[in-house]
């Protein structure tokens, strides 16, 4: 069989770098081409020094993409929706990682982004791209736009809950804790070690922009209202969501499961991560390094209708490069987890 | 001026080691004694290092403890209310840094400790231990009981909108982010370190001991109710709550400033954190390891009435020793920040 | 074809979990048994949590042990040499991954480790486990000791100097740095967390064992001395030597590399790093998270005949796991990277 | 009393910011002026936020500088010598912890700075700037060049050994540990968190300009060679030196005692730690943080001649601001740990 033959445009930073990894290694796929603007005519192991000895391939630029199967872009926020009339003359199947086509409504890129969208008439084109939500559109999809970390992380950690109507409609509270690979991969003086080491960052309290995502998806007819904080911590990878859910009515933790056996028993991604003794009883972000998995725990507060929901991943895996794969996968008919097999490290 | 003569029972642990620090750099105090029943006889600076060639003091037996001015008790939770009788006939003060004596009602040791209280009769002439809150009575007070970390942290940062009724009663939302030392020290497979190393763990989602302090003391008539979690993450010292207020009405940030203006402004440990630019533009645990601070800071969700609270301080100082001493300090009406002047460092 | 059938005695620790792990993904066997005393009945995914929802296997007791083709041993140092007899009823082939059959001379075991060896017949059946040494005699061997982690990357990184000559006898200082899964996992004051975290600690400034397998693979002929020590650093997995060679003869940095080359071209799992620029100018070991390589660097004192060599492996992986793995791939003709392929993180 | 007047020529850095917390708490002085090119006219607790509510004291521009008692220059490399002619006019008393003045040779600036001193007539002004070494000449210097971090944690551990001439002359083979902050304050891709977190770098194998200053003031007569390398590793604050010496006779541990009691027994700033048992046998750099303690340790290899000298110091501190403090005290006939009080923390 031949392989299908795919492109990145933005691969020098940390996503575009995981995207690499897993594609080079994906035994249904050729790796084309690889773009840098900065670092056109280098090695990409010189980037991405997990590479060395794995790779020969070196960056391109952009205005030098050949035609291919399917194109991941990996640009910065606001380049594909610029280039992406010219992208589609390249590759009839595209894969955005960025956020540009995340939003369905054009009205919500302007209210959480603050400037008009470049591409308006693409975006009821584009999957919105977490499989566990959206596998049935994407089988016969052309355009997927990856979903963001913070976003994923959460919203695969109260799906089934909000989609079963279980949850008071405005006072659902979350907190995503985050390493520094969110930022990406430019050195600031927020970013340099000794200011970055072991901080406790409140980096987005309020107005983080997955925000818009996270109720885009969570949103089944009446309005809801999500209080979203992300606060940085000592970590390079890795994003775990803490998400205080108010029950409308008494669960009782077997009704928990069942709700969450429901919707994921079959997904290969997914595993609830509750022990009551031992040292994992709940979702850790480090286990997850490397994998695509969204773990996902729960404990039922005694005291109040109130259900914690611990789900974490592996922000550039499942949270951007890993999820895209899945959805190449689902795309062209795969078995969802090729090229995905990693099961991640302990210790750690 | 004769110096204080006062002892410390239980010193052995990461909480004794600080308050040891502390008094033996204390211009208005002499420590007599400090006792561990496991290393009697043994130099102190073997258990702390960092009093290496600072004193030469050694561990006595609690049964060889001699009468003082101030005893300060470190012991494990549940010996100072079995020893408090005995206690009090050696030192007419005593400053209890475990939970026996923070909460005021017998019945509650029932409910969050699950076992009756050994000495209830004492539980009303203890002062609970932040100064912020009971100044006045501390400066007349022999018994103080030192508060807890987490509740700390969590009702410095809140209480001013508590006090004033500006919040919704049922739905504040707090989750602390702690370290590694609140668990103590002695080893277990939770605190090896290829495990707790750069783990994001979710260690009480709900149910926290310390919920017991905060309610009690953020109670102003009215019932309310605090959903707190806490998840231990990759640091020693520190402790941060994020804490997810409703205000009943709209408040702007200038009164929100107004309003801890007016709680805080002379406060010798309260710093109001809140910068538009630079790296430090909320509180960061890590700058105030070693110091006896608590900064907060505050962000106003634009899109909702929720208003995120910052609050920060180093567990084993504000949280602990340094809270006992500050406390000790009014009770003998010396400057409330003798023996407290580090100012923490940076970078760190 | 069918797959080799194998069992791994002792796997609770983080050795045994890391070969698990490879073993459970090696398209070439099936693993049959997992042994410990301690958790027989139990679920090995409670254990090694990265391998939830890919394995239901559980372990047994060693007792229980049936037949296989390929027994691999991970049990604690002293067991295996006690109990070896027995193991070789059960398997034609073995691997060991403890310390009792890495030196060929009984005496070494008396000097080294301090007491007798308990079956000293089986020294010489023994092959020590590094496959750049030992590749021939691996591919006829039945018994196969793997190497300390230690000597390892210590060996890997200056082998072609000491077996061409090049280097004078008794100068070489190597200094090793490695992280805390060097320990295993039994918790202890140690390696508590906020004892453990951040620690510079000089684990073994003089007399570490793994001297002993050093000294024996790199003399060839006249006396060496190797001056070794151990430092513990902030890390989990991971082992960085610095190797400080004196050269008899002056060597330009391209005698250097052509030495390297010679030596090491067609291996699959060494890589020289060497840049002049970038950030990974030398080996790394956090690059090599979950690989089997060793990467090796150097640098040309210009002042000295001093030749400083860096290398870098991970110690679960080419020093422990990866290594059993690549010997056991050797040993049946397989392609040596089988189940090896993981290429590491980056950012990580 | 009469203060003394003290300004800092360059007090943004991190040697800058730590030199200013001394001395704004050091009993004796009296801080007049902070400068910083970029931040003039700004509050120094923006900068350094650590000093908040400790300080309202705002930068000024070098050329504003007003004529004080002692100038501190902490600027960049380089700078102190073009401009030391000016400084003198401001300051009968200097003290630089730059470079610029530390060699006495002005051909070793050429040597190993690569470029011609500006400034060699004052070179033999400068003492430079370790008190152990230099106390006699401090109290009569009028400028003092404070030494090198990674300088003065080699030196003060084997500086007794090179004195008595009790080592071989050509093999010492030195390692120093270092943490992120030695890199100054300016972000670059190395220091880049994602990049930096968990580094095993080796920084400087070979070549370090530190170097210099440790030839210099470890030769008594006859030539000497330090084969010196630095590591970079994860830690913001620290530096601890591996040290191997190689002794000319035999000396057993007894007598290494010696040597250290009789050079360092009324150092109020050196302390030997060695312990048989316990955590902490060794020196600890993070023990060290925010102290001006240098502690060494040894161990001798019982298998050679080998002497391996472990000494460890918080680099912003006693290699730094803190020995830059301590020889301020000795030059002014003060108390030597004034304003160097604090002991350091644990656990930390």
């Amino acid at each position: 069989m031949d392989r299908v033959q795919v492109s990145i445009a933005g691969a020098s930073g940390y996503v575009g770098g995981e995207l690499l990894r897993l594609l080079l290694f994906h035994p249904k796929v050729e790796v084309l081409q690889v773009t840098s603007q900065s670092l056109a005519g280098k090695f990409v192991f010189k980037t991405h020094p997990n590479l060395r000895k794995r790779t020969q391939l070196q960056f391109s630029k952009l205005a030098d993409l050949r035609p291919c199967d399917v194109l991941f872009l990996s640009l910065p926020h606001g380049e594909s929706m610029e280039k992406m009339r010219g992208f589609k003359k390249i590759a009839p199947r595209i894969i955005d990682l960025s956020a540009d086509f995340r939003l369905n409504r054009e009205t919500d890129y302007e209210e959480w982004y603050r400037k008009p969208h470049a591409c308006p008439e693409m975006l009821k084109e584009f999957v919105y791209g977490i499989p566990e939500l959206h596998r049935q559109e994407m089988k016969h999809a052309n355009f997927i736009s990856s979903a963001g970390c913070n976003a994923t992380v959460t919203i695969l950690g109260v799906y089934p809950f909000f989609k079963q109507g279980l949850v008071e409609a405005d006072r659902t509270v979350v907190e995503v804790k985050v390493g520094s690979s969110e930022g990406g991969n430019s050195p600031s003086p927020a970013s340099h070690h000794p200011e970055r080491s072991g901080a406790v960052r409140s980096f987005m309290p309020a107005g983080h922009r997955h925000g818009a995502e996270i109720l885009q998806e969570l949103s089944f007819g009446d309005p809801i209202r999500i209080h979203f904080s992300v606060t940085s911590i000592e970590m390079v990878r890795g994003a775990l969501a803490t998400s205080h859910l108010f029950l409308k009515e008494n669960l009782e933790e077997k009704d928990i499961w069942k709700v969450y056996r429901q919707a994921y028993n079959n997904e290969p991604f997914i595993r609830i991560v509750k022990d009551n003794e031992g040292i994992y009883r709940y979702p850790e972000p480090k286990l997850l390094t490397g994998t695509n998995y969204c773990d996902i725990g729960f404990t039922k507060d005694e005291k109040s209708n109130r259900l914690v929901v611990i789900s974490a991943i592996d922000n550039l895996m499942k949270g951007a490069a890993g999820q895209a794969v899945q959805a190449f996968n689902i795309m062209h008919g795969y078995e969802e987890g090729e090229g995905l097999e990693f099961p991640g490290l302990h210790p750690v």
